[in-house]
């Protein structure tokens, strides 16, 4: 498969792709939740299911058939072909421990990169049925049971007046705890939990930022195309453009005015 | 109506009543959720929706013609026939953050005192369409798309493998903060966001402990009958059951021991 686009828009047939590693990767994971599964704890204790391996295996199965000169980089799996210009970045399961609760707030992320920019971002919850798809060149489509239309986010007038999201306080260690405190105080409400649903919520203008750290480069790259696609900001916590080596701290806002202004309490200017 | 029952078990034509009030609940919620709505600010600032307010209506119009003789107590409106045997308590909307970002995690609670005391408690998830009913004198049931099912609480070797869920820390404050910060760091994984939801999973035993404060009448007099009936325990911070004047704070477990290690963390003996 080769495309002869230029790295500011995503080729229709990978979106197409993307979507289709979606419904695969869904397929997977709705025969095994409320399932028993085999635990693993892997060393930074996050647990591992069946269901994750299995997944990123039928995705890279899918990625080596379609596209094989493409890169893969995935939570469980060593990455594949890492000097190609095309590389996807899997998460098979975005908050395990909702998964292994029996909650249905866990995600599936896939991420396509072009020389390590994301140009493709897939946030899809299999549970309920809603995917939020973004692609350089074009708005993020939102899709649940009613069908699919465009995912927009909303202004925000100030951060007292911002819904602000993140997983779990926990996430913020060291001096991180402290400026996420500043943001907090700041909102008019927060509230924790979302995984990647917060991004996806964002982007259709339910909240108004979400601030994260610890996260890894399977966690964030499938954000940044949604989030930009549907007219919002994702940076890390200097503002800067999320790289492959970002530091896995993480604002994203649906309104500019927001960003600069959460970025202010977060660097405690 | 009438019934010539003891205290011990709950009518079966209230659990039926129940299940109808569950039925008619969703259809407003439905109706509302992700929808431009007004939002008041209460004294607590938790946001109150036009969703909240027609569905406790809704509740009170169908108690009202089916058993006139009852009480209601709902978080909305005024206390109706305060002394009568048998009391209704209604939280249209457990989780009103969450209905407003929406997110589909928030629930209606719905319970039955029968002299000051719950026999019956309904945990209805209407975006997720899944259902849990406890009555006294029967085991609870679970329903979803795929049917109703027994829904029985799972044992747990020691607080160190426990999963422990809570809504958010900032539930926490004085003294109870560093009490609820001991149990958290004996448990094996700790996530918040869940509101009833996590009573409700507890019950079907995909979480062990569940611990919170400041909860109000309405949000933990439902949780009860749902709880004991699937074989678990809920009791205030002190273990005593809760009461229509407990103060807020609210420990579930699906398994007695390791409840009783959750209470003497929290004591901090």
């Amino acid at each position: 498969m080769t495309s002869n686009t230029s790295s500011e828009t995503c080729p229709a047939e990978f979106v197409r792709l993307a979507e289709e590693l979606a419904e695969a990767s869904g397929g997977v994971i709705r025969r095994y939740f409320r399932q028993a599964v085999t635990v693993d704890d892997k060393a930074d204790q996050s647990p591992v299911t069946v269901a994750d391996k299995e997944t990123e295996a039928t995705l890279r199965r899918l990625l080596t058939e379609r596209v094989p000169d493409h890169g893969v980089i995935g939570e469980e799996q060593a990455t594949t072909n890492p000097d190609a210009d095309y590389i996807w970045v899997l998460d098979p399961i975005d908050g395990t421990k909702r998964f292994i609760t029996g909650n249905p707030l866990f995600g599936t992320l896939i991420a396509l990169l072009y020389k390590g920019q994301p140009i493709l971002g897939v946030i899809d919850m299999p549970m309920l049925g809603e995917r939020w798809v973004g692609a350089k060149g074009r708005p993020t489509n939102f899709t649940d049971a009613t069908g699919t239309r465009e995912a927009r986010t909303r202004p925000c007038r100030g951060l007292d007046q911002a819904a602000l999201a993140s997983t779990s306080p926990e996430m913020f260690e060291g001096g991180n705890e402290a400026a996420f405190e500043r943001v907090r105080k700041a909102t008019k409400l927060t509230q924790y939990g979302g995984d990647c649903f917060s991004y996806g919520l964002l982007a259709s203008g339910f909240t108004d930022v979400v601030i994260e750290a610890g996260l890894g480069t399977y966690d964030y790259m499938a954000l940044a195309a949604v989030i930009e696609g549907a007219g919002g900001i994702i940076t890390d916590w200097d503002g800067k453009t999320l790289e492959l080596d970002s530091d896995g701290r993480v604002i994203a806002a649906g309104d500019f005015a927001c960003h600069a202004e959460a970025l202010r309490h977060l660097s405690g200017e």
